[in-house]
Formats: structure tokens, C-alpha cells, sequence
């Protein structure tokens, strides 16, 4: 089942999200195993790996995308702190998420913002211990 | 009714999408023109003139955005345009529309894909002309 | 077949959305009559038929949430039909539109104002006939 | 009040949902009954009781539907309730939840997943006592 | 940074939401305080103040929209309260919401309803106080 | 390029959706080929040739969530042909597409139902010829 997609996602994975990849695999092993598998395989092994596009961009994407969507608040936040982990300053997040309201409106902006709140106020948690 | 904003804005625009701003400016003057007003002074007044973010980056987002939420094709294919404008490379926005099929779904990424193939061939048709 | 929520609803519909209704029906016929026939009696044998809130602000409520949601062009624009039908006056129907880009963002809004200009030129061309 | 699309709906309800309708019932009791009326009587009394479809594709389709829009996952918990209710297997309801990363994206099916695994949970728990 | 619109703006949303905006505007102030002054200078300052349709009518729409949209639930609890503030009464705002049933589906009607029941019973606590 | 999962891919789109996924590679091959071979790879390779769920229900749920979404009008058509090529019956898919209107509303039912009126026509043209 370790195939070449899945190392290559799997070392992209952890680049960028540190631990969260691991923590999605362990919350779906019992359940739907292989859409964990897949999650790796295909976003992070095909598709962050491509050249063409920098990380720091392909998660400007991301963020930009699931602030418009509203739907998946987890997921946002664990890239929020991709796009921490990849370079991305958090002004540069913040106006991503800012411009939202533009294309997505207001609510969803706001929201996307509190989730940003949230991720930063982790980060400068760890900091401190 | 013009005000700073909406000089700031209209230059803005101008830069990000060329003609297009026109375009809607016209078609929107005898049922909304207060609303064409609006999309000048807080998207490209407000928004898109802050420091903090490249105008390479927010057009990416605001593709990507457009891409996964799958119900502005006339805007997405505004703002593919408003990326090449910015200096985005068209491999950039089609990684940029590949990616969202993992955020979106495939049918997502296909029509956005398809809407970035009509804009490529409008300017390869006016680079003929 | 024909009940009296099917014959309540029916007359609403007629007085709401003049010949749209029976375009709706004639359209879904060979396909699904029967979606045609719940499409008459749920929405406007039960809902529209319900005290407590009058026909104008129903259709203030359902333009505001087909612009919204963007996926829904052609009810969106039998709606605008509909709230005019029932007494709101062109600039009602685009302030709610305007207020869209708010909760929805732009492109949604200057979609659905795209509509009520298509929805007010019909108007004037059958009152010059 | 009670008629027979309510009795119809009400035993299809019973059939599918087991106590959820109840519940969906008594929480909206004072804030909208119609609200609860209605929706035992058009999904369950018109819809799900047609002939032409099982009961088992009916929940197929509504686990795929619910994971989809992403915007209703106390609703989608019922339903996959419902699915195993009706004689779906836990292994064809997961199978439904991952073939949505292909319509709606990976977020869409992950948080569909972690449903399936509480609601997975939940009937192992009743299994125990 | 007070400006006019802003003022106005502020007031708008005062008379409407009562002490909501004032709470957004604090959860927003470290991470994006752009984003809430914007949030008061267009909703509440163009939007809100615009002639041509009142309050009510505009709350109707709001509370119609982000019913139907289904994302943004503690924003749809905030109208829901503003719609109150400027004289929809309970009935009416059910009345809204039932209807989403129609256009929205089911889930998104009966999410809508039980975050009104919040609404009603934070208001019912406030009296008794 | 072409590798076990692309091949197995095909082979089940072949079966599924018959020429659609020649025209939609062919429609993709000079903006996004890659797109093209990840939705073979992905949906067909992976996803759809996995035990445990019938096509028949794989496009049962597909229709349903394609409905739902109201964003992806050609791959609904797409899976609606599937549906029939995997033995899914005329009358089977209007069901699943009338059920939606309980979850995702009227509109999205209707536009779903016309969808399926123009490949219904489309296939009883091809019979004629």
C-alpha cells in the first residue's frame, strides 16, 4: 500500500502541515482508511509536488478557497498553518482572507478570520512553552 | 460620486482587468450603476489597493476562489484574465485550477480549466489580430 | 391527482408568477410530472399559502436567496417576475440584490442584477407591444 | 393536523430514521411546527413512499447528497442512521462518503467520514448496553 | 480612520444589530481590524443606509439568504436578533425560514429554525433578567 | 505517463460514461492534460473500481450529489448517461433527482430534472438513427 505517490505526498504532507497529516490518517484509519491514503496520494503527491506553481502560492490558493467555501473550518485551519509553515507571513494571510468578502461575502470572510485568529493564538501558545 | 475611493479603484481595476471593468460598469448603469459604483470602490479601492499582499497573489487566490465555488464563470474568466494581466504565467493559473479539484471537486477544476481555455484563446486570438 | 392543496397552490402560483408556472409544468411533463405537481403544491399550496408574512416579503425572501446561492438563474429570474407581480417596485427588487454582495459577495450580486436587467427589459418590451 | 401523507411519512419516517424523526419533531415544536409537519409529510410522505427506487438507493443518495453540500452534517448523521436502518452496510456508506472527493473535494469527504465513524460509534455503543 | 461612512455605518448597525457588531468588531480587532471596519463602512454604511427598501425588508433578505446558504450561522443568529430589532416579529422570521424549505432543501429550513429558537430563547432569558 | 491506474481508469470510464471521457480529455488536452489523466486516475482508477459499492449505486450517487451542488450541469448530464450504460433505469434516475428538491431545494431539482429531459432526448435520438 506505501507507493511511490504516497511517500512523495507523505514527506509533502509533512512539510506542510507538520502533524496534521498524521492526525487526519489516525482520525480516518478505523473508518474510511483509504480516503486518508487517497488524501495523500493525490493532493500532496500529485498535485503539490508539481512544478509550476510555489508552495507558498498553491497555499495562498488553498486558504483563499476554503474561506470562500465555508464548509470545511478544520481544514482551513490546518492551512492556515500550512501556509504559516510554508512562508507565507500572517498579513499575507489575513489579506487573503480579507479579500474573500469580495467574491464570497461577508460572513464568509469574518469566519475565515476567526479561524485565523484561532491558528495564530495556537502558534504563539507553543511559542511561549 | 466619484470619490478617492473610486479613482483609486478604477485605476486598480484598469491595471487588473483592462477592459472588463468597463464592460460591467456599462452593463450594469441602467439597472444597478450604484452597485457597479461599489465593485469599484471596495474590491479594487479598498481591497485590492492595501499593501501586504502581491497583486500576483491575489489573483491567484481570487481564481482559486471563483474556481471551487463553481457559480461566477463570467468573473473567473474576468479574473484569469486579471492574472495574466498581473503578471501570472498561464501554467501558474491552470496549477492554480488543477489544485482545486482537491478542495472542490473535479467537475470544479474541469470547468474552471475549461473557462481558463477560452481566455487563453481570446488573447492568443487578439495577439493575431 | 388534482387535490386542494395542488388547486390552492395552483392559483397562487398564477397570481405570483403569471405564465411561468405553467412553463415549469409543460417543461417537466415528459420527465418528471410529478415534480411538477409537488413544485405546486408544496411551495405554493402550503408555504405561500401560510398568514403571517405577505407575498412581498416572500419574494423579497426567495430574490434574495436565489441571488445568494447562484445556481439558479432561471428561477431566480421567474422570481423577480413573481416579486414584481406582487406589488415590489423595480428599485425594491435591486436593492435586495445590491444588499447580496454583502452576504454573498460581488459576483453573485452583479449576477443577479444581470437577471433583473434581463427581467425588467422583457417587461418594457411586452408594454410596447 | 394529521392526515395521510402525515401517517404515510410518519411510518416511513419511523422506518428510516428510527427515533431521529421524534427529535427533529419535538426540537422544532415551538419554534415551528409546520416546519416538522412539513417535513415528515413532502420527504417521506410523497417522496421516499414512491415506488421506483429502494429505500436503500433513496439513503444513497441522500448520504451522497449531505457530504456533497457539506452544510448539514447533523442532517447527514441521521441519514447514515437511516442508510444502515434500510439495509445499507457500513462498508457501502463509506464507499458512498469517499467517491464525493471526487464531486466535492477531499474536505467535503473527510468531514463525511468523521460522521460516518460518530455515527459508527454510536451504534456500537447501543450494541454494548 | 473615522470616517464618515464609518459613522454612519456604526450607527446603522447599532440601531439593527444592538451589541453584535460591537462583539465582532472586538473578536476582529487583533488579527483583522480592516476587515471589521469594512464590515461596518459597506453593509451598514452604503448598504444598509440606501433608500428604496426599509429595514424590515432588508433584514427579511438577510435572514432569507443566510438561511439558504447554510455557512454562517452565528451571522443568520445576529439577523435573526436584527430582524427583531427593527420590528419583524417572531412569526415573520419563521415564516422566512420555513420557506427556505423550498428553495434550499430541508436541512437548511430546519438549521435555520432551531437557530432561531436560540435567537427566541436568548430573548425570553433577557426579559425574565 | 500511461501507468496501471490510468489504464484501469479507462477502461471503467469506457464502461461508465462510454465517449464523455474521450471528449472531456480531448477538451482538456491542450490547456490541462494532466487534469485530464488525474480525472481518470482519481475517480475511475481509484475510486470507482473499488469492491464494496455496485456502479449502479456509484451513479446513484453521483446523480444526487450532482444534482444537489447545481454547479456542474455537463458532468451531471455525463453521469446520467452513466447511469443508464451501468443499468439504472429511466425512472430510477428522475427519483433520485425529485428527492433533491428535499434536500437541496426545488430549483435544483428542476434544473436536474431538465437535465435528464435533454440526455433521455438525446438517447432517443441516437435510437432513431
Amino acid at each position: 500500500m506505501r507507493n511511490q505517490r504516497y511517500e512523495q505526498g507523505w514527506k509533502m504532507l509533512e512539510r506542510i502541515d507538520g502533524d496534521a497529516g498524521k492526525q487526519v490518517t489516525e482520525a480516518l484509519r478505523d473508518v474510511a482508511p483509504d480516503l486518508a491514503r487517497y488524501a495523500v496520494e493525490f493532493p500532496f503527491g500529485d498535485v503539490y509536488s508539481r512544478p509550476g506553481l510555489g508552495l507558498r502560492e498553491r497555499e495562498i490558493a488553498t486558504v483563499a478557497a476554503l474561506t470562500a467555501l465555508g464548509t470545511a473550518t478544520p481544514q482551513l485551519e490546518v492551512h492556515i498553518h500550512g501556509a504559516l509553515n510554508v512562508g507565507c507571513s500572517r498579513e499575507e494571510i489575513t489579506e487573503v482572507i480579507i479579500q474573500m468578502a469580495v467574491y464570497a461575502g461577508f460572513p464568509a470572510a469574518i469566519n475565515g478570520a476567526l479561524a485565523a485568529k484561532r491558528v495564530f493564538a495556537q502558534r504563539d501558545e507553543r511559542t511561549k512553552e
